[in-house]
């Protein structure tokens, strides 16, 4: 992409709506712009982040063996109303009226919609198991909205919802999703940690957090130092085998937000600890036939008789993993992008777009790019230097390619990593085996 | 895909609510299952046809130039107060109140919303042209929603909006987009007409709509043999270049809708006349400064005089697309999906999977397919040779693999065409070759 062509209304100031460093960053480099309280438009930087985000989280569902599905928007309110949860959801739930004075709503999570599909549907325990899943749009109509993607009203979710025979598949089901979740949050760079979490009534232990490591986090979370090293299941993890043995690696450790961490009793030594500040990303939990039960999801099993569907749902909060990744991942300079999400791999920086040296080793490095898959934005605008470096800078490419006038003369051209700063001198012909090094496979 | 893992719950019998052939089929297909009315939700096959007709609009928006963003569903009433179509919209339009009493709307279209960012952003000619496209659901409160997915009430579109300077930068956005559309249908197997439409206050011929002919097809059209058989512009269009001869090429022969139809006093020969049944499935219109008049939508031109932008706006019928699809491709048994947007390229169908051999030879090719990324469904469960052959035929995939221990034992499998019935025997060997040539690429 070039440039001079993109639509990405880049801002040197600091807005003054923006509290948290993830929303300024993200209105400086032209990533979203607000419609409306806590409601954004994803420009096109933003939506390519988004949508690479998104292509992860599918990978790793698919890896496990969950369909993608797509449920709608707008939902009638008499599901909700057979779950006993219309009104207990209060005024977070976005109601809405049709044209026949109908009550309908906009989804805020979709237990009952799936559950009243697959009661439809499935009629054996030979259907199961089964894992479904969708990547669509929710509204929670927050009383005061905020942080821009982090705490918005209108946001974009992955929630699936596993189907199971009996407790021994749920666990399965829920164990798979708990090793999918280290590997989707590990491809974006983060350091992500499950922490338990409030079972309520269903009681037992499959519940868990997934907090992301970040300074700027929302909320304090402690965890045993053990757990910052560990390493996530490679890809070639098998998901039909037995995962039991890695969850107990994960969870054998101690680690508790805020709210269920006792402050005055901590289990683990003190030097053991660490203190840190976390964004909650996702979320897993087990609830047996809390929903099969009141929508009537019932299959038969093996000896023929009726049982209700051991169901878990598992969430991933897709936009607001955009901020805080921001969040985990910048300097004061702007976003420093892990390439795995990445707008574009690549930055080009013409510095001097009235030579005509630079602009042909930058149209060939442009070409050569293109031609071969490589994600690059090459800023062919005619300005300050200075200016393009800053513009640069602040939307976090991983790799910046430098070509002036001064250098090409000693016949270089520079690479610089967005991450430390470091810049390394290339001639053109190292530098186009690096541009192909960096094809998308 | 394994059929005995699949979500794929299909019918044997017409479901009475669906009066027409593609909601039948897409109903018994299990593509879909309708929440609530003109509400569905799409199942893992209907949800894989959308995502590869999404695809394919995707790269033909991308070669034109169009960058894709996303605008939020949820919209607030404001910004059509100021264009004056709150009111203007009437029942169709889902009005919402949030928690705090504002007046909010789920989009039914989205000039407004772009045309506030365009002019929030953009100053200067020379970030002109741009052409702005998203992929997002919309509603419309369809007073009696039928026909499935062609008459939904929650539906995904298409929509892009055009920035120009001038009336000829507009004019070179419209053409870009008239040749665009000719592709992008023509590559899922359509043969859509543009045909004259109502421009109304705008005035000029800058408004066309494209018109699928299908014989089950929702209105009668009417247009010059001669366009039935022309031929959309290659893969190497360069939509730099001025496109007015091939828009000229295609609006030179008579082509009318129902409406604009003079049955009377047809300017064209009877015998020259083709009468057929159609779907319309895009519409592109231009319609200057009404928008940015109205939003304030101005910038600057090269003599430093505000000036509004001049505007155009492109939509397709995304979720729609799939039925017209269905309309236009099925005969009595089912589907007849082309390859580009089938849910998969291959079905493979083990006639006895008690029988060892057609188990080894069926799992032999199943991996080599999906080791290569080959698109196949494996029917694999243990059912009647009859039931696999109808659902086959009924989803409508574009090839299938028929192993049999008969034909095993003489050597071969069959490969029938879903399209024309047609089977032939190949060996194993040619078998793996053949299915080595569906790599996607």
């Amino acid at each position: 992409m070039r440039r001079t062509q993109l639509f990405m209304p880049t801002l040197k100031e600091n807005p003054s709506e923006a509290q948290i460093v993830s929303h300024r960053l993200m209105l400086r480099a032209g990533m979203i712009r607000q419609s409306t309280a806590g409601i954004y438009s994803w420009l096109p930087t933003g939506y390519r982040v988004l949508q690479k985000i998104i292509e992860i989280i599918r990978e790793e569902q698919n890896a496990t063996g969950a369909q993608e599905l797509l449920m709608p928007t707008i939902q009638s309110a008499d599901l909700w109303r057979k779950s006993k949860r219309y009104d207990d959801y209060g005024k977070e739930m976005l109601r809405i009226t049709d044209r026949h004075g109908r009550d309908m709503l906009y989804g805020p999570t979709n237990e009952e919609l799936i559950t009243d599909i697959v009661a439809n549907e499935l009629n054996s325990f030979r259907e199961l198991p089964k894992n479904l899943y969708h990547i669509q749009w929710k509204f929670r109509d927050e009383v005061r909205p905020r942080f821009g993607v982090m705490r918005g009203r209108e946001f974009l979710m992955k929630d699936n919802y596993s189907f199971d025979l009996n407790y021994e598949g749920a666990k399965h089901s829920y164990n798979k999703m708990f090793v999918s979740y280290l590997r989707t949050f590990s491809r974006m760079g983060l350091k992500a940690i499950p922490m338990a979490a409030d079972t309520g009534p269903i009681g037992g232990d499959l519940s868990h957090e997934f907090i992301v490591l970040a300074d700027t986090g929302e909320s304090e979370v402690f965890c045993d130092q053990e757990l910052i090293n560990m390493k996530p299941p490679g890809k070639d993890i098998d998901f039909t085998l037995n995962l039991q043995s890695i969850v107990d690696d994960w969870t054998q450790y101690y680690a508790a937000t805020d709210e269920k961490h006792n402050h005055d009793n901590c289990p683990i030594p003190k030097d053991e600890l660490v203190t840190a500040r976390g964004i909650e990303v996702g979320h897993i939990f087990y609830f047996g036939s809390k929903y099969s039960d009141s929508l009537g999801a019932k299959i038969q099993n093996s000896d023929g008789e009726l049982v209700s569907i051991e169901m878990g749902s598992y969430g991933i909060g897709v936009s607001r993993l955009v901020g805080a990744i921001i969040e985990s991942s910048h300097d004061d300079k702007g976003i420093i992008w892990p390439e795995s999400v990445a707008p574009w791999i690549v930055g080009l920086i013409n510095l001097n777009a009235d030579d005509m040296s630079c602009n042909e080793i930058c149209e060939s490095f442009y070409e050569l790019a293109t031609r071969n898959g490589v994600d690059i934005l090459y800023d062919d605008r005619v300005d300050r230097a200075g200016a393009k470096f800053a513009d640069m800078d602040l939307i976090g490419l991983p790799y910046q390619i430098i070509v002036g006038p001064k250098g090409l003369k000693e016949g270089f051209v520079e690479l610089k990593d967005r991450a430390d700063s470091k810049v390394e001198r290339h001639n053109v012909d190292e530098m186009s085996s690096w541009i192909l090094s960096k094809t998308r496979n």
